[in-house]
C-alpha cells in the first residue's frame, strides 16, 4: 500500500516507519526532520531500535492513504493542505480529541474521513530521532462501523508490520474513550503537574480523576455515545501502566507549548453545552490549562 | 490592655510586636521562635523596621483577649488549649477562613467569639525575625455587629500602635468577602503556581477568577450573607496591588507543607452542599489542593 503521514512527529514518524518496512510511506512534516531523515535515514530507539528509510519526496504519484497525526489544533489546516496538494483521498486520524473525523469529513467530504486512536507512545529526541516509549493496540475503523475493503487492508498492512491493530465497528465509541482518559489523566497531571502514577497514590487525585472520567461519560451519553463506567477502570489501569510517564498535556506546559486541551476537554464542555448540560470539572480544566500555557509559573 | 497572641507566627508576631509598644502583650508560639525572642527580641524588616520585647512568659496575670493567629486548621485545637491554660477569656480571630469565630463559640463559649480580617501582610524569615510584607487594613467586630466596650477597646489599643484597624457592623460579611477573596487568589495561584499578579495577565485566569468568585457570592446569598459582585473587583484589586506576592497557599505547596484549602474553599463546598447547591470549582480546587499536598511533582 501507499502511505502518506501527515504531520510526522515522534507518532507519525514511528508509524511511517514500522509501515516503510512494507510499504511506499511518504513522511511529511517539520523541514528540520525531514532534512534529517533524507540525510542519515529515522532513527529509532527504546521499544523499536534501527533506521528505516521511508520517502521524504513526493514523486507525483497517487497515494491510497494518509495517516494524520498533527496536533489536533492543527487538523483543520493539515487537511485543507492534503486536498490542496494530494487531492481527494481517504484520511486516517490517529489523534487525540474528538472532532478530527467530523473536520476531516467537512473538509475533504464524509466518504473519506476514517478514524483511529493508537496506544503506541513515542517522543521525539531530535531532529531525525525518535524514542519508541512502548507498544500498544491501535484501532481504527470506518465512521459508519462497515468493514469495507480500505479498512481491512489498512489493518493488515499495520499488523503485518509490528504495529498490532484492529477494526472496531464502532470507532466513535473508541474515541471518546479513549478522549475521556485522555481528558481526566492529561488534565489532571498538567494542572497537578505530576507523573501519571502519582493519581493513583493520592486519594484525592484519584477521585477527581473518577469525577472527571464520570462527567464525561454523562457527556458521552447525553451525545448518543454508549460508554460507560468501565472507562473509569481503563484510565486507572492506563495510570498504572504509564505511572512513570509524563503525559503529553505536562510535556507541553513545561515546554511552555500550547497544549490540546481545547480539543479534548474543551470539546467536551462544547459538546455538553449543545445538549444543555454541565461539565464544570472539564471547564475547570480547559480554562486552568489554557492559563498555564500562559502565566509566569514558579517551581 | 493585656493581649495574648496565641499563634504567633508571622502574622501574630507582628500584631504582637507592634502592640508591645504600648501594651502587655505575652507571645505564644514555637519554641524554637519564642526562645529566639526571649534572648534576642523579635526583629521586623521591611514595612516596620526595629527589634521588640513582648512577653514570652506567662506571669500567672489575667489577660484581657486573645488575638488568635494560627492557621485555620489548628483552631479548635488551639482554644481548647486557651481555655484550658488561660480560662474563660475572649478571642478575637485574625485567621483566614470560614468558622473559627463558630469554633471559638463552640469551644469557649458564644460571649468569648470576636471576628476579625486583616490585609497586613508578614512572612517569616527565621525564629525570632519575620518581615513586615505591607501595611493593610485590620477590620473587627463583634459576632452580634453590637459596639461594645471591648471591641471599641482593642480597636483603640490597634491603632494607637500603629495597626489601622476599623469596627464592621457585620464582621461576618467581612469575614464571608476574604474567604471569597482568598478562595480565588489562592486557589487559583495554587493551581497555577504563579504569582498573585499572573491572575490578571491572562484571559483564561481572570475569568477563572471571576467564576470562583461568583461561585463563592452564590453559596454566600445562600447561607443569608449578604455579599455581591463588588467581591469580584476587590479579589482584582488585591491581585493587582498583590502582583508580586506568593499566596500563602502557594508558598504552603512549594513548601511541601499542609495549606489551609480545606478551611477556605471546602468550607465553601460544605456550606453550599448544606443548602443543596453546587460549588464545583471550589470543590475542585479543593480536592486539587489536597492533591497537591501530597503528589510528587514536576517543574
Amino acid at each position: 500500500m501507499k502511505f502518506i503521514v501527515y504531520g510526522a512527529g515522534a507518532l507519525g514518524s514511528l508509524f511511517g516507519a514500522l509501515l516503510s518496512t512494507k510499504h511506499d510511506v511518504l513522511l511529511v512534516g517539520r523541514e528540520e526532520h525531514i532534512k534529517a531523515i533524507e540525510k542519515n535515514g529515522l532513527k529509532i530507539e527504546g521499544a523499536t531500535k534501527g533506521i528505516f528509510y521511508p520517502k521524504v519526496k513526493w514523486d507525483g504519484s497517487r497515494y491510497d492513504v494518509v495517516l494524520l497525526t498533527t496536533k489536533s489544533y492543527d487538523t483543520r489546516k493539515a487537511v485543507k493542505e492534503i486536498k490542496e496538494k494530494f487531492g481527494k483521498i481517504a484520511v486516517l486520524s490517529l489523534q487525540n480529541g474528538l472532532r478530527n473525523e467530523e473536520i476531516i469529513a467537512e473538509e475533504m467530504g464524509m466518504e473519506y474521513a476514517l478514524g483511529g486512536i493508537t496506544s503506541q507512545g513515542a517522543t521525539f529526541l531530535q531532529a531525525g530521532k525518535i524514542y519508541h516509549a512502548g507498544k500498544g493496540e491501535t484501532v481504527i475503523g470506518e465512521l459508519n462501523g462497515k468493514i469495507t475493503e480500505r479498512i481491512r487492508k489498512i489493518v493488515d498492512a499495520f499488523n503485518e508490520c509490528g504495529i498490532e491493530t484492529k477494526i472496531s465497528r464502532n470507532i466513535k465509541e473508541e474515541i471518546w474513550r479513549k478522549a475521556i482518559i485522555n481528558s481526566a489523566i492529561n488534565g489532571l497531571t498538567a494542572v497537578l503537574r505530576c507523573k501519571n502514577g502519582e493519581i493513583l497514590r493520592d486519594a484525592y487525585a484519584e477521585k477527581l480523576l473518577e469525577e472527571i472520567c464520570k462527567e464525561g461519560i454523562r457527556v458521552a451519553n447525553a451525545e448518543g455515545v454508549e460508554v460507560g463506567n468501565e472507562v473509569i477502570q481503563k484510565a486507572k489501569e492506563i495510570a498504572y501502566k504509564t505511572a512513570d510517564n509524563i503525559s503529553s498535556m505536562l510535556q507541553d506546559i513545561l515546554k511552555g507549548k500550547k497544549t490540546e486541551v481545547e480539543e479534548i476537554n474543551g470539546e467536551i464542555v462544547k459538546i455538553a453545552k449543545k445538549h444543555g448540560i454541565e461539565a464544570p470539572l472539564n471547564e475547570f480544566l480547559t480554562y486552568a490549562i489554557k492559563a498555564m500555557e500562559n502565566v509566569r509559573h514558579l517551581g
